[in-house]
């Protein structure tokens, strides 16, 4: 049975001494982020994780959700206590405006929270994530009076929401979709068609579900311009908040699926459900797509979530279990074998893991603060900065930390040889459950086009200077440190060959968009290896400073050092083969005629 | 519903264009081997793949094994029949020897026949397959009455084989291994103990098991040299061949697994269960390692053959899904969107997957032939510089075409987008299926570490230097060829850093064997990339050659050059990152303390 505990020292260590978020106490909603406040909350939701959500993920998977005759849904056992948990500790909107009862904390508390109820059960933690992406457009396009009937029960927790895009013809290409609204006498709208892969759109958590639906007012353009979003309500609100008449909206089946078999994925068939214009019409996509960031980012943590806790079960087991003796002579003589930690060839897995998540979850870290600062900061010049760091970067933590958080799961299970394998042990539903992560909310190879098609030109390239010139006043100023040098360095190297892909792109993707296609995948996970060096050499230098400065915690930051120069040794290296894959250009990616596939 | 075609036309490539079988008609068997018997062998076995074995694959996987609580096992619906054609089309026994009723076909042509079945059902397959396995054994270790009293009815099918070498608490490292043998006095003996995770331990495909089981006989030393192999039948023949007493070896419990649902991996109690020597006391492990290299080549062939199904799935929906524009400008205007196949990332992905089913096919050929002429070539040198061959490249194939079989499975998931996460489509139970492979006949890591602790100084080096010998020489041979210039330079580069790598353990790994543990997984597949290079250099050489005469097959020779160009631009730039990090040494990876994972 795996166990998880949770990072909360690592998480404090990110905010207080690597991005010192006291310095933005005078922004709303940081003031009451007071060091004291943040250590209660993690806490809270370090126990919750760990006690309440940790025993369920096995269960979650082992039963899976059941949908009956009537198309009602039932979650597994213990997921309904679990959630009235999270609705009474108020978890779902702690970074939600407090003018609709939100604690209206920065959004950076919402995803670290976010991993540790993903590391525990990520299909459980998706029923809360999903309602707050719809609180998020609720709050981005709701008239005020849509606001008062939906934003307050959500927030609580009691009713939860959900998002309908796909259908079975499209996903990716939303232009496609067909589901149809005809306008009523009175305003609303009737929805009629079939949305797929609807992720909580029927369960027993809540008494009502708020559905987010795409869909096409008749007469409408075709393609993207013809697109409107609607809130379609399970149950139809009374003025006086309590549930009407029961929608046109239902379960018509669950999906059989690879993981998070806890979550319920339905087909979701609406017959003429009836529901509310969100924002304008024909601007759905927009509609959307405006709340996209944060839901990539809270993607992307699932990818590190899945990762740390699969980590953390194999670093236990590698010290438990005796298989075999050091190369390096017996270390363990007492016992009939060495614990397999010995072997080089298993602590190079561990330390290629740890590496990732200790920089990731600093990644994230960064990423969701430029999120608050974008919303919340009073400079427009700082808004304006933060808003470009979270279009240039979430893609790149999207795309890279599921695919990495996937593989990693995978090298974690490999630790445990054939138990791995065994349903058991738990580490085979750790790989499944972080597979959908690389494919939701954009496939990973669509985030890679985003990056290079859209995020890398947008503005003249100003989002990608600021980055490329964040990291290279770093490396000037800290280079000249003989303790940085095996970090900036390396990272220095690496950030050259990244600049000199941008430039490749520059010179032969105008003529041939194709030569950016062909090296997209490979731009975006140099990308990511370079923010992920970056964030080593922050928390590097930070690191050696404490150490310096004697107070305290000389373990930790001893460690630091070391998985740095690991990430830097071994991970790094990478980005000289992705260069050179992504200069070959798209020639013989392309020249292939269609048949001979 | 997954389809699969078996590779023929690719299969008779290897074996005539690329590799001359006809040159080896004068040793055993392959004079039985014309082109004539060899197409039709692989057209029945294609007929049993696509038409018998690829349709019970999900169904093999949604039922799953089950046991009673007699400790029978049943198999999902359709394998009886299946095993049934297996038994009566002789496919198990068409390398094994005539006089015990085989067909005396070279090994290779188990190996290709074993490509379409594990690609059609590889939990399947898995029934026959170990069956060989035993065989193998018997053949190199049983007496003559061993021999006839087991062998013509494995060779047959009507009976079945199994391996019995894991305990809970040992794998890997079989020294430890606990279960006893007790001597009787009529010569047998009396074995007790628990194996778990044995493939195919019980079922009803057959009416007797033949187990193959590794105990210590009472009194004998401690750890690896006292271990012995004892054959263990589920009941004991009679003189006539007739099945006599139920033996004291029963399945205990079915394993609850990831994938390969349709095998049972049994946990197998011996309590006293009536055995017999096989080979000599204390030298089972010995005796269990002579048929290893057969057996991890077979498991190769299976990353191989989830690979190649996953490939096929995955660019037929990629010609078919309609979603999105090609960037270069609609290529498909009458229809509503182009087919994915037109994005480069997707293409990217697909010829990824290609140029390594095509390289790793001709890699399986080359090592298989080598098993063959090391048993049957009349030359002692040949026999030598064969077995070298087999003993250097085994765990390289082994690691690399299951790690990569695995990986292509999941890139080959990703083409379906949401579509490929869920169960219908098939695509993950491929990624499920292909990870045991991973796993088990020795973990890939303990793979990495045979061939850099013991192949790469075994004899002095000899295997390898004849290797690298064999590459530098097509390479020079080549060179002067213009047309040729585009693939054996980028091979020649790779085979530079494959010879650095190996310079640097000769260096670095003497005084400190952690520097050669910390480098092993990226030296094996750098290794498995310089092969799968030289493989295809190799096909395009004969490939050019094929179209300067213009004999025909002029789009698949074409095809040829171009995947093999893909595979030198975008594979092989791997191995100068993999040289890095390997040139990094144990040094960041080996400094934590333990009590820091």
């Amino acid at each position: 049975m795996p166990t998880y505990k949770a990072p909360v020292e690592d998480v404090q260590f990110l905010l207080n001494d690597v991005f010192h978020i006291e310095r933005y106490a005078n922004l709303p909603g940081f003031a009451d982020s007071s060091p004291d406040v943040v250590d209660a909350i993690l806490g809270e939701a370090a126990k919750l994780s760990e006690h309440v959500l940790t025993p369920l993920n096995r269960i979650g998977d082992t039963e899976g959700c059941k949908r009956s005759a009537d198309g009602s849904v039932t979650t597994p056992t213990g997921f309904k206590d679990a959630f009235r948990q999270i609705v009474e500790g108020g978890w779902i909107g702690i970074s939600a405006p407090p003018e609709f009862g939100g604690q209206g904390l920065p959004m950076v508390m919402t995803q670290l929270v976010n991993e540790f109820l993903c590391s525990a059960n990520m299909a459980f933690a998706m029923y809360p994530g999903l309602t707050q992406g719809a609180i998020a457009a609720l709050i981005a396009h709701g008239t005020a009076e849509q606001q008062a009937a939906y934003l307050p029960k959500m927030i609580a927790g009691e009713w939860t929401g959900t998002m309908n895009l796909t259908e079975p013809h499209c996903g990716t290409d939303l232009g496609l979709l067909r589901a149809k609204a005809v306008k009523q006498p009175d305003g609303s709208y009737k929805s009629t068609g079939t949305k797929i892969f609807i992720s909580a759109g029927e369960h027993d958590l809540a008494p009502n579900i708020i559905h987010l639906v795409l869909a096409r007012i008749e007469g409408a353009p075709e393609g993207t311009r013809g697109i409107s979003l609607f809130v379609a309500p399970k149950f139809l609100p009374n003025p006086d908040g309590s549930l009407g008449a029961r929608n046109a909206v239902s379960c018509g089946s669950l999906e059989e699926k690879m993981g998070i078999h806890g979550n319920s994925t339905c087909v979701m068939n609406y017959d003429g459900a009836t529901g509310w214009l969100l924002g304008e019409a024909n601007r759905g996509l927009a509609a959307m797509f405006v709340m996209m960031n944060e839901a990539r980012l809270g993607v992307a943590v699932q990818g590190l979530a899945q990762s740390e806790v699969a980590y953390q079960n194999a670093a236990a087991y590698a010290k438990e279990r005796l298989q075999g003796r050091a190369m390096s002579g017996s270390k363990y003589t007492d016992k009939p074998a060495d614990p397999i930690l010995v072997h080089p060839d298993v602590r190079r897995t561990l330390m290629t893991i740890k590496s990732f998540n200790e920089a990731a979850r600093a990644l994230v870290v960064w990423t969701a603060l430029a999120s608050d600062l974008h919303r919340r900061a009073a400079a427009d010049k700082t808004r304006q900065a933060a808003d470009d760091h979270m279009g240039l970067l979430t893609p790149v933590l999207k795309g890279v930390l599921t695919d990495l958080g996937f593989a990693n799961a995978v090298m974690a299970q490999q630790i445990f040889g054939g138990h791995g394998y065994i349903v058991e042990h738990g580490m085979e539903q750790f790989v499944r459950d972080a597979r959908i992560a690389m494919i939701y909310e954009g496939a990973n190879g669509i985030q890679a086009l985003d990056l290079v098609g859209r995020k890398l030109p947008k503005d003249g390239g100003r989002a990608l200077q600021a980055f490329l010139a964040e990291v290279t006043g770093f490396i000037k100023e800290q280079g000249a440190d003989a303790a940085m040098k095996p970090y900036t360095e390396p990272l220095g190297k690496s950030l050259g060959h990244l600049q000199q892909a941008t430039m490749w792109f520059v010179a032969n993707a105008m003529a041939k968009p194709d030569n950016a296609g062909a090296g997209s995948t490979d731009y975006m996970h140099m990308f990511g290896l370079v923010a992920l060096g970056y964030m080593w050499a922050k928390m590097v230098a930070v690191a050696q400073a404490k150490l310096k400065a004697g107070n305290g915690a000389a373990a930790r930051m001893n460690a630091k050092l070391v998985t740095g120069r690991f990430f830097m040794e071994r991970m790094l290296p990478e980005t000289a083969a992705q260069l050179a894959r992504i200069q070959a250009g798209a020639g013989s990616t392309m020249e292939l005629p269609d048949e001979m596939f």
